[in-house]
């Protein structure tokens, strides 16, 4: 079957002296490339850029069930983002079990994890009729980017990043002579900026919601991204960062520390999966100090400014604020006051994600598939120009 | 519709306890994991090799239409196993225009070579009924697999080897922390024997005909594989190098040199589709010696020695036999004798090279697309068994 529109691809990426009639089934079959050409295209690279689409993309590791940091700092985000976001613009959001590789992960956990993260995106609001929700490892042009973009990202530019020296534990002015390095570091967990890239620009994201943590990294894929423009004619737009006021929700065991999946006490963190009395249990257990009086001062007092901020977060007020209505009550009331308001707003994304996970696995596999072919299709059409563009 | 066995499948990937039912449809969209995974197997990685099943692949480079040293040093063997391997051997040769991109490409002459390239491997013999021919860029399983095995490579062993000097002409006992590689080297060109490991690994190949010059790699492949094997169980066969006799074919103006697509000099290489006057001009026109008797001496001659090898090639007859029967006549003749060899063996492969690309594009198009086909579904049963041990 041959359509002879396409809109988005119309709208965004086409000349206004081109016509393209885009077969919808080679499109599908994953050889757009193929029926461009048998259509007799040029490979003309574009001199200019096209009027920008919105287009944001982000992504999550699957770590398993997602903690109150990675809810109030990404995902809740993501779903702001989705409900406020106008008509126009198309929303990506991935769970990237292709990086999750980067270090050696147990099968079988890793199996589980995908499912979870998958369903968490879901849970806490994440709508497949309004967003494209998918498994990076299901959508093959990812990698098929990372391959192209590695012909143009520099090995130097690369060794110069933080974050393989911060996950092998060497100092942040090692280089890839340190003898760790050499024994130590697999070329995944060096490149792995260069995938990140491929993710965000294969979308032609044009918007990025990123932790300030990440801002090196979204450098890393502008300047690729401009690279490869650069030496092949405009192919990718040039994300941004959707960078949101700081929530950097600390572990309750150690509030110098951000709240992590791999922290060795499991009460330094609630899971969007607790019940009720667990939250209770872990917040009343949280580590804070021998004050009395609540104060929010984040440098001196780390753990009840971690629990003044969860509050803020979740009521959207400031925490002075808070200290001014909750001033006068004692550390445990707070601590109680804390613990309902995060219980009672993840009583529904709780009970969603375990009935999810619980629940026959049809229903996720068919949303992971349906995400997957949304996504195939919009990469394909960033794919066919980028194939183009080198000559492919 | 789901069909009940796959034979290549049951043979070589399955243990006799387990019951697999291949769904063909799902096959066909790369989502064979899914629904392997629907049919409720387990992330069990196998435990012993199954019995191996002989599977040849090789790659050419797209650097235009293929030269005489090209051609007697790889097409021809490749025609040969062909030819000569039983029924049960499956083949695969690739054009392998990702890693054309390792170093800067004219989009417009990387188009033009990839075609060139696919035609002179039809052209030479190649039977597309008997052997897969395709594009590695119209198989997105080679660079998923590039990302999956970059994550066991060690940069440590990649910054060791030597192409990515020898192409950035540094000293070979240079490192990543070498100021030019600092500045110069992309991570395509660091890291492309993990692609040309995916390459052979997607297609479980069990044999790779290769120069001498690529062992190297090769040992790589074999590494990677058993790297990933002991990571995450048995997945990728242990692939063996299949070196055929040293053919070296030396440059005719500087028999010091290989013949090369990138010597300044067009009369120094023949290509496939040099006319009988062309190859007449180019062959006397080779750089000999003063002595006009003839004898083998590599070392002392090579300009005449590299006339006898391509003689000895072509005639499959030792060199000394040739230098018994030709000793008495002038290099002049001896030369012409070449010439006409070399002519009236590349005739037929000529005017078929020229007909195929100044004919109606149609015909490579449709034997490229059922290449790729075919080269997809054999990729899609390794990637749908290395996912499941990964537990992706």
């Amino acid at each position: 079957m041959h359509i002879k529109s396409c809109s988005t691809y119309q709208q965004h990426l086409l000349r206004p002296h081109r016509q393209y009639t885009i077969c919808q089934t080679h499109l599908r079959q994953s050889s757009l490339q193929h029926c461009l050409l048998s259509k007799g295209h040029k490979s003309v690279a574009f001199q200019n850029p096209p009027p920008p689409e919105r287009i944001v993309f982000s992504g999550i590791q699957p770590t398993g069930i997602p903690h109150l940091g990675n809810y109030l700092g990404a995902l809740r985000e993501w779903v702001r983002l989705q409900d406020q976001s106008d008509e126009g613009t198309r929303l990506f959001f991935s769970v990237v079990d292709l990086h999750a590789l980067t270090l050696p992960q147990k099968p079988s956990s890793l199996k589980t994890w995908r499912k979870q993260a998958f369903a968490a995106l879901l849970a806490v609001g994440l709508d497949p009729r309004r967003s494209t929700i998918f498994f990076q490892s299901a959508v093959p042009a990812h990698t098929e980017l990372n391959w192209i973009l590695s012909t143009v990202a520099s090995t130097g530019y690369l060794s110069r990043m933080t974050q393989w020296k911060s996950k092998l534990e060497l100092p942040a002015d090692a280089d890839l002579e340190n003898p760790d390095a050499r024994s130590r570091l697999r070329l995944g967990l060096f490149s792995y900026p260069v995938l990140q890239a491929a993710d965000i620009l294969v979308h032609r994201a044009t918007h990025v919601p990123v932790g300030d943590d990440q801002r090196q990294h979204l450098e890393f894929t502008r300047y690729t991204a401009n690279s490869f423009n650069h030496m092949y004619g405009y192919t990718f737009p040039s994300p941004e960062a959707l960078i949101s006021p700081a929530k950097r929700i600390m572990s309750l065991k150690d509030p110098a520390l951000k709240m992590s999946k791999s922290h060795i006490d499991e009460k330094s963190r609630i899971l969007l999966t607790d019940s009720y009395e667990a939250i209770h249990k872990k917040i009343k257990a949280a580590r804070t100090d021998s004050n009395p009086i609540i104060t929010y001062d984040p440098i001196k007092r780390p753990g009840v400014s971690n629990l003044l901020e969860i509050l803020s977060h979740l009521d959207g007020r400031p925490c002075s604020e808070i200290v001014t209505d909750h001033g006068f009550i004692s550390l445990l009331a707070l601590k109680e006051h804390v613990a309902d308001r995060v219980s009672h707003h993840l009583a529904p994304i709780r009970e969603t994600l375990i009935g999810l996970l619980e629940g026959p696995s049809d229903h996720l596999d068919t949303i992971a598939r349906e995400g997957a072919e949304a996504a195939r299709l919009n990469a394909e059409i960033t794919m066919a120009n980028t194939r183009r563009n080198l000559g492919l």
